[in-house]
């Protein structure tokens, strides 16, 4: 496509590198690593990657490429799943891998401020260590930076109890394109002052602005959790069996779903031994619950287990040891790498109120049927978020690239009209923003593009990505 | 002041009573019934107040007064706190008291979908005989609009535990003033999908638009809890004693802190009995647990009892029947109206990380000495939301008038430098926009000014709220 943006030439880069002396960097190698995320195959080169680690520095750039127009594209970890960190325009990727510190563990007030650049798992652990508990684990967890969580607004096994990305997040620092430098709340756990900037950054994906720091809120840490894994000799049984469980009165610390072939494929990849998967079985569901009450738990276990028994199951896998667990955790983990291992494929993000998920398995494989792609579903069902892999195989290019976006907007229609919507964690970023028009109308896009006006005059921050 | 907006004439009212032939009132009686709320004792009447019950109908109300330049303050029950349904430019009042149906509760999926015009308590009490719990629980609950609620982002004393109203708002359907209808997201438990629209919704105090449909999540209804009313001998101590419960990993259901002049006016108004209030008691924590478990909450209870033991306490009371909770519970929520039948007063919102109330109620007694006001405080403290009455007595009407505004202006910057912010749940209104510069910098107004017309770009929606 045509850019519309200035390229950068030598004098753009004796500005970065005034400012960023040994951090700017044009090498092949660099520029490669920042071409690509997560993101099914795709490959976006950038013109200069560079590496600020402070908040000045950020602003100095922004200032400077907002007036030069030139496109500014934020990058956390790279394990993004909707190509939001790709530089679809070229120009700048700027890497925030060097904003890597835990700035402040408030234990009294139970908050942590830190910069964006943290990997989530490092933030969790740190954390823990003070006996306190940040929830939101998306898979990539040990790869991820929070910051590109907060970006995407992520999710994880575990919001289905505890929340999203967005239900932690008090305040959030941020660089505008004219280089100033904001906060958008306050430190505290309600705020009725004026309208919720920090919520409209969350979920923002870079478009907005440049996160430099978050204040998130934590809760006391979590002493124990137990561990159900349960086959079904019918997937749609399975996803059934899902809303029985909150009906009941329970609300599992995690409750994930797995289609046969996701189980397979992930036992495989990761060479898992020590688990049996007969046949007959053709999905299972994870199920954890966790408390302070180890009594308690073992109870509603138990009476989760005898829920579950009502409908066709095999053996029912119960996983009180450390090892079990992390096995059976690592298994569900390692779905979308093995997955992509497996084949080219494309990751939908559908989401639906929860008891609506037999339907939308139903039309998942009846829309496959009909536009002839095999898919294979699993996610958090405790949620009603099903990601939905849609695997090449011997599909022919002709149809991977015509026919199937007729599918997957038949789906998204589908969901919509189930009262979901076409992501529920991974963004809309580059791949989902054809189908934007699905779950909004041009009110709603026309509202949204000028909020992205507000912000971004210039349209230089994270362009190409959203709307359609 | 001098108005921007036209003033309605008998042309305005043909199409008003065409559009809604029998709910068109400018008599003095429905005119002064919409004139104030429960701020202070502000009075500002409207031209006319308007009661429609159907989104058409509500639609052709905005767009027109959008073409004609006709402001439009939307009103749920009037009990607000900051006059942020007060018709300060006069025009149109939208009395939203007709939007009184509960669409649908969706009990499968634990959401329920309600117009705003219905009273919270009685939301809450629909859901419950379901088994389904909508927790927050304004002080004014048997009076209060759920869509007020969302306008302001109400908390109450539950939010320590469950979260404010935000974190139960899934989608909103609202109007715009050019008359269109929008749904803001979707109803589902997570969303990735496009900007945050109804986060920026909730609490916007409706400057954005008309709330006509709110989704709500649900969470399973919780069976017992136990209530614990503690005596302080001093009441920085119990703001201290707050904490201790936290850091012991314990987060109780409500955490309430009433100095003592708050507890004894509110004996007063309700003629409590049963209850003494010794002469050496500054202060009280108001401490509930909740849960399914009975053994496990009267074990919390102990334990919590033992922590505030180690402070300097008078006789704790334990109130485990359903009439003693009634009656203390009374008693905390009838404070408010206990201070204004005392006093002229003005109730500011400070909200402040937990662990900074000691400090918080420190400094108010402090400028409270400097500036000559005398404050009774209380509030939810276990979100560090503490209201801080100031009650007029015998001040002069120049000092109310002239200095005590200094003194809150300093109140409110010790606030925000504690971390905190200037409204927790009362939302800004006309009574605190005077003070928004001190919570926000020029570049944050200005980008909420923007989102605001974006969103009315005429500005005829609630004007003179929010921003200074």
């Amino acid at each position: 496509m045509p850019s519309p943006f200035k390229k950068i030439d030598s004098s753009d880069l004796v500005f970065f590198k005034s400012v960023l002396p040994d951090h700017v960097f044009t090498n092949e190698e660099q520029l490669q690593r920042c071409a690509s995320d997560q993101t099914e195959d795709l490959n976006y080169v950038p013109e200069v990657v560079l590496q600020p680690d402070t908040v000045t520095e950020v602003s100095a750039i922004m200032k400077y490429c907002n007036g030069k127009n030139i496109p500014v594209t934020p990058r956390g970890a790279g394990t993004g799943l909707s190509g939001g960190a790709l530089a679809v325009y070229s120009g700048v990727v700027l890497d925030m891998r060097r904003f890597n510190k835990i700035l402040k563990l408030d234990k009294r007030n139970f908050q942590v401020t830190t910069e964006p650049g943290v990997i989530t798992q490092e933030l969790q652990e740190h954390v823990l260590a003070e006996g306190l508990f940040y929830p939101p684990d998306p898979a990539s967890k040990g790869s991820c930076f929070i910051g590109g969580n907060v970006a995407e607004n992520s999710g994880g096994p575990r919001a289905v109890k505890y929340g999203v990305v967005k239900d932690y997040v008090l305040n959030i620092e941020m660089v505008l394109p004219y280089g100033n430098v904001i906060w958008t709340g306050a430190n505290v756990l309600k705020n009725a002052t004026g309208y919720n900037l920090t919520q409209l950054i969350v979920g923002s994906e870079g478009t907005l602005g440049i996160i430099t720091k978050i204040v998130l809120r934590l809760i006391p840490a979590v002493k124990h959790d137990l561990l159900l894994l349960v086959p079904f000799r019918s997937a749609v049984e399975a996803c059934a069996a899902v809303n029985a469980i909150f009906l009941a009165g329970y609300i599992p610390s995690a409750l994930e779903f797995m289609e046969r072939d996701a189980l397979l494929w992930s036992m495989h990849y990761v060479q898992a031994t020590g688990i049996s998967l007969p046949e007959d079985i053709q999905a299972h569901l994870l199920i954890e619950v966790d408390g302070n009450n180890k009594e308690q738990l073992y109870a509603d276990i138990e009476s989760i287990s005898a829920i579950m028994q009502q409908y066709d199951t095999g053996e029912i896998l119960f996983a009180d040891s450390h090892e079990q667990k992390q096995m059976l955790w690592n298994l569900r983990r390692k779905v979308g790498e093995a997955v992509k291992s497996n084949s080219i494929y494309k990751e939908e993000d559908t989401v639906v109120p929860r008891a609506e998920l037999p339907e939308l398995l139903r039309i998942i494989k009846e829309i496959g049927k009909e536009y002839g792609f095999r898919s294979v579903c699993y996610g958090h069902a405790g949620d009603g978020n099903l990601h939905v892999n849609i695997v090449k195989g011997d599909m022919s290019d002709e149809d991977w690239n015509g026919k199937l976006p007729l599918g997957i907007r038949k789906l998204f229609k589908e969901v919509v009209r189930l009262g979901g919507t076409i992501s529920g964690e991974h963004g809309i970023g580059l791949v989902q923003k054809e189908y934007m028009d699905i779950a909004f109308d041009t009110v709603q896009t026309q509202l949204m593009k000028q909020i992205k006006q507000v912000f971004d005059p210039n349209g230089i921050l994270n362009p190409g990505k959203i709307f359609p």
